[in-house]
Parts: C-alpha cells; sequence; structure tokens
C-alpha cells in the first residue's frame, strides 16, 4: 500500500506522516517513510540542484521537469521496489505537490503537469491524506521554522489560500483516493485520526 | 537561423561546428556557438548530473527527463533569445542526438522522446549538418581521446553502427531539415561544404 501525505507547508503532515510510520511499525508493519522532492539518492541530488540558489534560476517548465526526473528515480528506485516486496510505503509529497505547486503558478501549466505525469510516472497513491489547515496558520508555522529551503513557503498569504483551495477541490475530485483531515486539532487526536482510517484502508 | 551539428562521436561535427562559426563571424555575422547537452548554466548543471558517476545510476527515462530539462533551459535562456536577436545559433548537437542516443536504447524510447519533444521543446533547427562517418572510423577517434565524460563513447561498434544507421534514417526522413556531408574527407574540405550550403541557406 502507497500512502501519501499533501497540504500546505505547515500543516504538520511531514509529523503525521513519521508517526503512521511509527504506529504501523509498532504493529509489526513494514514500512518505508520517504519524501519528496528527494526520497532516492539521485532524487536528492536533483532536489538539491532545483532548491538551491536563485529562485528564478528555472523556468516553471524546467521546473516540472527536473521534479518529474526526481519522482521517476525515486519511484523506479526505492518506492517500487517496497511495494513489490510487500511494504507499505509513506510519503511525505508526492504528485499532488506538484499539480499545486508548480501546476498552479502559470495557466497551461496544470495541463502540463498532468501530461507529464501521465506519459513518465503513471501510479497515483492507493490513499492520500490531505492535512487541511487554514492558510494564515500554516504561514505563520512556516515562516518560524525558515531554512535553507525556504523558496516554497515564501509566496505569502493569497498563494498559500490558493493553495490550499487547490488541494481541497483536488481531494473533492477524487474522494475514493483522498482523506481530507482536520489540521487545526491537537497533533495526537489527528495521529489518532489517520492511524484508524489507514488500518481500515489495510483491511 | 538555427543550425545544428550531429553525427555519431568521432565525427568531427564540434570542429565543424567551430569552423562554421568562425568563417560566418569572418564574414560579418552575429553567431552564437553552443553545445549539448549544457549550453547554459543550468543546463551544464544538469550535463555534470548525468554525466558523471556511475553510467547506470539513471535510468534511460529519468535520464531522457533530465537531457529534456536541459534543453529546456538553453532553449530558454541562451537559443531563443539569440534568435531573437538576430543571431546565428550554432549547436553542437540537439534533438536528434536524444532521439538516437537515448531514444534507441529500449523498445518504446523512442516514443517516448518525441512525445517529450512536442511537449516540452516544440522546436526544430532550421539547418541541421549530419556528418557522417564509418563506425571503426568514429570508434577510434572517440577511443583516442577518452575523458571523464567517456559514457556514451563506450558501447561498442554495434552500437555506434546503429547510431550511425539511426542518424541517416532521420536525415533521409527531413530532408528538408537535413544535409548529409561525408566526414571522412580533409576537414577543410567538408568545412568549405557546410559553409557554402549555409550561405546558400541564409540567402
Amino acid at each position: 500500500m502507497f500512502i501519501t501525505f499533501e497540504g500546505i507547508d505547515g500543516s504538520g503532515k511531514s509529523t503525521q506522516a513519521r508517526r503512521l510510520a511509527e504506529a504501523l511499525r509498532a504493529g509489526g508493519r513494514d514500512v518505508v517513510l520517504t519524501r519528496e522532492p528527494g526520497g532516492s539518492p539521485g532524487a536528492e541530488e536533483i532536489r538539491a540542484l532545483v532548491l538551491q540558489g536563485d529562485p528564478d534560476r528555472w523556468s516553471p517548465q524546467t521546473e516540472i521537469l527536473l521534479f518529474t526526473a526526481a519522482r521517476r528515480d525515486h519511484l523506479e528506485r526505492r518506492i517500487d521496489p517496497a511495494l513489490k516486496a510487500g511494504q507499505v510505503v509513506i510519503c511525505d509529497r508526492f504528485a499532488d505537490s506538484t499539480r499545486m505547486y508548480q501546476g498552479l503558478r502559470e495557466p497551461g501549466l496544470r495541463a502540463l503537469v498532468d501530461e507529464l505525469h501521465r506519459l513518465m510516472i503513471g501510479r497515483e497513491p492507493d490513499l492520500t491524506f490531505l492535512i487541511d489547515i487554514a492558510a494564515e496558520t500554516g504561514l505563520a508555522r512556516a515562516r518560524d521554522r525558515q531554512g535553507t529551503e525556504e523558496r516554497f513557503e515564501d509566496f505569502g498569504l493569497p498563494l498559500q489560500q490558493k493553495m490550499r483551495d487547490g488541494f481541497l477541490a483536488l481531494a473533492q475530485a477524487e474522494p475514493q483516493r483522498f482523506r481530507v483531515i482536520d489540521g487545526m486539532r491537537p497533533e495526537a487526536e489527528i495521529a489518532g485520526e489517520v492511524l484508524s482510517l489507514t488500518r481500515r484502508a489495510l483491511g
């Protein structure tokens, strides 16, 4: 089973991905916890190329190609082999993040992201948790922990709001795959709901 | 006018590209001489990522995505601006090299290269010189100058033959764009023919 966590920056999805991995491992499951962009040695190198340096060094189109290359490597080298070996794969961000962060940047880019995904990736998660929080909360949290890779956090409130709305629209369009989780509650409460929904999906 | 040079390794195309640039400049033309993979700062970084290290570090599919990202950057940052400014752009290798070196590596890859090109690049040169030499000659020359980026030269005679045949088939399919040049002749003689054909095309 391939599970992804999505949401705007500061939503707490990385924490929840880690907690789910720990809880499933405690229950005896064999779990691979990974993240994007990156997740395999080659993809991490591409991640560094994209995220470091001047934010304008790549056009959105080149950036989409680089993210797709990283995802292809991650899928081939890490995700697919783990799934074939019967492991549960939990990934912090996947294609939905590209659909939002790159796809909504300019008119026409979303269609490009979708065509590239169809052509080069062609895989969707079995289950995606959208950790949904208020745009203001996400922005405040993301600003508190700004590091070297701050590029994608630095676009202000209107963009955070647009991303949140976009993620919610994705979830509405694919209710079978998505579970929308209220991320404004205490961390442990969210973790409990995520674990219970995952157990139900694992059967 | 956008002019590319193609051919198997050791064909002398880089020399001919340089000679054509010098001859046109001597005639008063404003010329940009560039090469692929690479040609712009970002694309050169991607080139290094692809060509250095273990030859198996990237799958053919990931490699095609990385080359396409590099080409997109090169096109946006260097080729298109130069053409818009009325310069002549001469490029040592372009999309035809990806069609051959990546596209012929496995069944199905050629179609993938073509779809990615249509989606993300969508530009063909106005004129392409295919410097055609015997596969044995190319291999011998390439082996003589092996450097750090020897990956693509190291596939032996059957591959060189396959690439040569592939390039000739490309040229046959697009006679308007291609000029097939006998590369087994003295360098100066080839340069003379290339210059004369270019002058005719420039009008």
